[in-house]
């Protein structure tokens, strides 16, 4: 575990703040009437982009701009990629999101609206990551990758200390799961400042790239699927250097969640918390609704989900409500 | 204006620190877009209690408690009586919630499940003010006022400091109007920080008892009548002792707002902010989104919009948005 640093991590709090918000951490009677111990919402999305994911592209750009950067690219057009444009605006530098022909428009406005180049290139997600690389290889741009990176994962670190701070004797966190960069971040950092908390992970049953990697031994790849918690999906990288191992050394437990599980979090966070939120930000209320964290870790004492992020389709986000 | 100074704003703030959240001030990129100048929400809908009401309940509360205090009451079934329920109980305080028969199941459980005792008395919201007041003067019970009284102002009025300190170059506050404490008490704040922003105010057409009292240059009746902003509903009292002269010494400009505007205002947060709000807290955006700020006003630089609360109710909220 030496890649990384608590002393890594206050560094990138000090680096990243005014830039990052330091999001409210909520109780919710409801989650915790259920619970039976106090159960608190992390609202990471209160994020200027709508997502946690701000925190690790913030503190990587910021290191980028360090070493006198100014050109920054990523394939992402979901949260990372919001994220990266956002950070590296900030910092004024330029960012291209290379995307293929088959994105649709209203992803290439949200990518042009935050002051990014759209550099539309080939037929698939994987010719727009080629063309990225190449970018990055040939024209002097800095890549900042989704979550395998070690200032991406300081910056997501972050987050577990904020917990820490605002709720020292918090004994559960609850982590959506995808990547590992969240993950892994988060969990370094709380069982740094206190070894005893137990961390969760949450993932949806549907090409859960983490998990089927946890059960080989091995990064390994899985077919992605539609899913409602769509920011969970996608691999982990066969050549994995940081997040399969802290996720692996670090998780106490992982829970699998089915689509009508993911789609009752989403409409409890509406009607109860009067949140809107994605699918994969709903995945702790979720796992909590369906009893899916055993009775013994919730008699240790309060729990935190951590509420990833709101950007859903919002005409999804109504079939999902008017469907319950 | 000497009934209040910047000092009090300041010692209110310290006194309630860590019992309120300092909630979020988030860029809104499509009304930045549509002002042609920065627009912030402020997001009170974060709060514990889900609105800003917390705010003046808890340092009202909190200085009731320093005296000795050991019984709350109130009237309010709505924001404020969730916030002196909860206020009280974070101090060990008992809190009685005087209400009629009239109010309805789902209104009285909120109120036990902060912890609070339902006192089911007479008919009317009437009857259960005047039996609050009784037990205020036979009974040893200290009664929180919602708004016309200086601790509830001075506590409101953190919420002015913290947006001048987030932003200091903000030149616009749009301020939603009912009884005047949160506009008295941000307006006292903001300029007492910054003599040159310029402070709005915003309410419903209907009934809206501080624009009639405006008007008639003394505090004046208006027959309630339902609105999407129900939370701005109600009298501002004919004995009115500050937030009356304070709003008419501090307000730059009033703007009114018909039932299909907020519909439009409530529709906007959840599709372009992914947020939930009540009436009262969308009255903002709707003044933005109609254009009823001035030019001018958006020329002078950056707004803030404060999104007071997220309690409407839920199945209310979806009718307006299926509707849009």
């Amino acid at each position: 575990m030496s890649v990384l640093t608590l002393a890594d991590v206050y560094r990138a709090r000090r680096r990243i703040e005014g830039r990052v918000c330091r999001t409210p951490l909520v109780e919710s009677p409801s989650l915790s009437a259920l619970a039976r111990t106090p159960v608190y919402l992390k609202l990471e999305t209160v994020q200027p982009t709508g997502s946690f994911k701000l925190r690790g592209a913030t503190h990587a750009v910021a290191r980028l701009a360090d070493q006198g950067c100014k050109r920054v690219v990523t394939a992402s057009t979901g949260n990372h990629g919001r994220a990266v444009a956002y950070a590296a605006r900030t910092f004024g530098m330029e960012t291209t999101v290379c995307m293929s022909s088959l994105v649709p428009d209203n992803k290439v406005e949200a990518v042009r609206a935050l002051g990014a180049r759209a550099h539309i290139v080939g037929n698939s997600q994987d010719d727009a990551e080629h063309e990225a690389l190449r970018l990055t290889r040939d024209e002097g741009y800095a890549y900042v990758p989704p979550f395998d990176h070690i200032d991406v994962i300081a910056g997501q670190a972050t987050l577990g200390v904020e917990i820490l701070e605002a709720l020292p004797d918090v004994a559960n966190i609850v982590v959506p799961l995808s990547g590992g960069g969240l993950f892994a971040g988060v969990a370094f950092a709380a069982k740094q400042v206190s070894p005893k908390v137990r961390l969760t992970g949450v993932t949806m049953e549907r090409g859960a790239a983490m998990h089927a990697s946890l059960d080989a031994g091995r990064p390994v790849q899985v077919d992605e699927q539609a899913t409602l918690a769509d920011s969970l999906g996608g691999g982990i990288g066969l050549e994995n250097r940081y997040t399969f191992a802290m996720t692996r050394d670090l998780i106490d437990a992982l829970i699998l969640l089915d689509e009508a599980s993911i789609a009752r979090g989403i409409v409890h966070a509406y009607r109860q918390e009067r949140l809107v939120v994605e699918g994969a930000a709903a995945i702790g209320i979720a796992a909590l609704l369906d009893r899916a964290l055993p009775e013994q870790s919730l008699q240790r004492g309060p729990v935190v989900l951590i509420v990833t992020g709101a950007n859903i389709d919002i005409d999804q986000h109504r079939r999902v409500i008017d469907a319950a």
